[in-house]
């Protein structure tokens, strides 16, 4: 039951996918109230009953709480006007997320540090879904530094933003996969590994290779993990069970592997994983999903907002 | 100019995705005729302008060659059967992949033996990839066997055949995706060990997972191949360029990574790599692709037909 | 704010879209709690956190109310089952839908009567959307019976059920498209007209023709409409927001048409209209789309519970 | 046996999606080669081995017949220069199909006028499929002019060309359907109207609607007649397959109807018709299919070149 009032929250930023799924997901929350959005282009567009205003127009002051989800780049400014506002923030660009000025808020790892901050930089897609499924390991000293751990990951097309390019029509996406960014050329190769570093004090090599796939939404990763030692499959699964055991935002699918249709629409994570037959060093493979609009960027931005406001953790949101 | 009358030819089990394809090939084929097609309940059907007769009732006495599309562990009784009629053979299951009865049919580096083979084993659309991916690089003795190859594979759904499951229907596979027989348990794997050894000498463990992507057809394969020396981006597709030259079914991707457009509806393996930066040991990333139902399957053994029969290689193939 | 208890609920049939949509629904609403829910042969499974119970071994008096997505022509024995021991139903198959004894649950038309039911046969989709489109102007006199309705209706996969079917594969179905039941053969064509009478007065003649759309969710009809007077944009437009005004779950699309994304996952009719240039005789054309699975099945079902059991008409439902 | 040089010919405007179709047929065709290709802005890119110059610079000397697959209100004034160079053209574009300057290349009915034109004005994919289920009709005096001809037309994405545009994104098409161009106001259907008077004499009214189908190519069209007497469905069948009897790219379905899956990557159209139950007055119901990039343009256009330069009708073509 909630006896308070709304508390005004701000989207700066809400013309694109994500911008959009933040605010359906604030349309329908308990304890949150839109008090502006804004878009450059789309200004004066409809969204989720909000009239779009101007970036630049913003009324921060009739805000309590400012989310950007305006492109890396530019989103930094914004936020920062926002701060000498005096209102607290949650960035979803990758301005902060190598940065000391913000809270990087893989939320649970950083609950703690989210509820007092002013300023939360929230994870990457891709990075939530691979640190949520290696930070366990690494923790207990599981993965072996002398050998890769190789991370294939696949993307729906949201994650590539709504900005008309060729490249993303659906006459060039539908029935086609491609890798993308290979090589280890990706932008969010560095958050994971510094995230893996802090939470999990691991520093070996990575490899990590994106796809597109042709669907809508959904991120799925392929983990392979060599091992410092053997785990088979009980012990595997139940040292996920174990990490994870009354989060309300991880699903560890024990005795099968999850798939998209497990996290799409939701802000979960879902976790499996197999231990791998027929090889000399003892290897996992990890399945790690998470829908890239919600747990990966609009949902775990409210995840973290709830943690900031006080209210329950996972207030308007279905996990 | 064909200056001789179209060779008759078989197709046993007809009613499949590969069974179709192999017709749909056949009827534009300038020096090959259908002389019969089967299938068990799909008798009685008309696919490409051919009745499907019983398989049990299949004239083998019409066709020069037979292709057998039956399932894995039928397959073996009826090519066993055609060969007993004094009739050649090509079979597209897994039945003789393994078996030293059969020459083993990756064209490119199989011709001479297919030529004068009486039974191709066709080879299965994931080794198709694989192993065009990773046999130039294990001649030259450049995989690091200290270290796995982790191959990550995306299949189209025409790659899991055409009897009703629930898992395959559109309901459940749009918009999803999902990794299966993860772990080294897929039956493709024996099939690559055999053949890598066999053409490349190499030995090393390999990981094999599959993927089901929501595409009609195309299989898309990542490979993470550690090296024994560095190779940088030119040296690697300058290798692979040396190795395909004059293939008129592999198409190498310099300065870009293949996709599923690459291939579908061709006659064509597409390969591009890529030097991985950032890791501290030697690491190339190949990208391989393939139309699981032509190179990997109806195409690869009109391939072999045509070399069979004396045919130019690519009769009736669009590659 | 909710002061009394959750009411326990039913869900006879749980297993298939329908009833997975339902359970889901049910999940969220803050007035409602699942008591049980049923399967026959996925009895045991676990669907939304309900483990399912065989159909025959349904606890009918745990639940203050059941909702039956059993499948046409067996859920009628169900259905008198659970009144027969008391509870008050929502009936989601064809069985009660022209019959006496059932209240028709189009909520919109039917709430009074809806309110105090024992039984609400709850609309079939594509009736939903052609109903909602086409009662406002039969109520006005406005459709020409000289001249025929033609009803060109598109539906996803999931409209067609979860059961193993090779023409549902996803590798029928992608990149396909197709008309079924062409020629007035359909099923919900009775209960278009049955409705249309009794809530507009008409009975002139309709043409109606389903057709398989290759996604997973959504109904999109396109309803030409013969008119009895002309009606200019405007005022088409007019004559919906009126009639319609107020209405939570109806969304008129002035100045656009709305497509699949105005409804999915939403419990939502969208409709818009356009005049039709270039014809010698006053006729409109109406798009009217739901989501087959909510507005079209489990959330109008939800929608007509909460007026039965007294709940806000929206409770638990994003509109 | 072609015993004949392939003729040189040129496309104009070769980076779209049916410039890439054009050049895909055209590198099978046995008795054509490409002198050239063209493009704007992607001169320089090769397309199916074809580097493509720029359309300014456009070698005309080279062909012995133009293809212009070059946008409307552009194609004009280059099929003009083409003509003036004594080269005999196809243009694809919209630019000259309601001009006495061409002939209208609706291959099935204008063979003799094409054996010996210099220009043909090749049709638009919808009223390809439109007119060659409605003229039989037409010309038998079978439609009734006192009711409005209803054409619902869905198609592939392909449909609506290859510029990048927000509302042909993946993310925004995929999972989606819509109507556009309502209410009769789409330009295809001035082309229908007169080759409709022109072919059949018909001159009565017609709806046209055209929705976007989540399918890269494939156009099926749902068409409603209202017929002046009674046609059962075998007559209705019979009358179709007596009007194309012996037409290679025509394929009457009798006993069901076609969908996208009859004519993807193939030069023909699919009709089926069902008589329509229920209903007062007599009607039946067409449906007719057609792959928008093949029999719906470049295959069409080069159905049409077989006919100018007196080679088989379908060579080079899968009908």
């Amino acid at each position: 039951m909630n006896i308070h009032a709304p508390v005004p929250v701000g989207v700066l930023g809400a013309s694109g996918y994500v911008g959009q799924e933040l605010l359906r997901l604030l349309a329908g929350h308990p304890g949150a109230s839109v008090a502006f959005a804004t878009a450059h282009t789309a200004a004066g567009e409809v969204v989720e009953g909000q009239r779009l205003v101007k970036t630049d127009d913003a009324p921060l002051a009739q805000a309590e709480l400012v989310f950007s989800c305006l492109p890396h780049g530019v989103s930094g400014r914004y936020v920062h006007e926002a701060r000498a506002a005096g209102r607290r923030a949650v960035d979803l660009s990758a301005d902060f997320r190598l940065s000391s000025e913000a809270v990087y808020g893989l939320t649970e790892f950083a609950r703690p540090r989210v509820v007092t901050a002013d300023l939360v930089a929230n994870p990457g897609c891709y990075p939530t879904a691979a640190l949520l499924a290696l930070i366990p390991l690494a923790q207990r000293g599981l993965i072996d530094p002398a050998r890769e751990v190789v991370i294939d990951a696949a993307s729906g097309v949201t994650g590539a933003g709504r900005n008309p390019r060729r490249d993303l029509l659906f006459g060039e996406v539908s029935e086609d996969y491609r890798a993308y960014a290979a090589g280890n050329s990706h932008r969010h190769l560095p958050e994971v590994r510094a995230s893996l570093a802090r939470e999990g004090g691991f520093s070996g090599d990575l490899v990590f290779t994106p796809h597109l796939l042709p669907v809508k939404r959904g991120i799925l990763e392929t983990i392979h993990v060599p091992l410092t030692e053997p785990l088979d499959q009980d012990g595997a699964e139940g040292l996920y069970e174990a990490a994870y055991s009354g989060e309300p935002c991880v699903l560890v699918t024990r005795g099968r592997l999850p798939s998209l249709k497990d996290v799409v629409y939701r802000n979960r994570v879902a976790i499996g994983v197999v231990a791998v037959a027929g090889v000399a060093r003892p290897r996992i493979t990890v399945i790690a999903a998470v829908d890239n609009l919600v747990k990966g960027a609009a949902g775990q931005a409210i995840q973290n907002m709830n943690l900031m406001l006080g209210l329950p953790e996972t207030a308007g949101l279905a996990c």
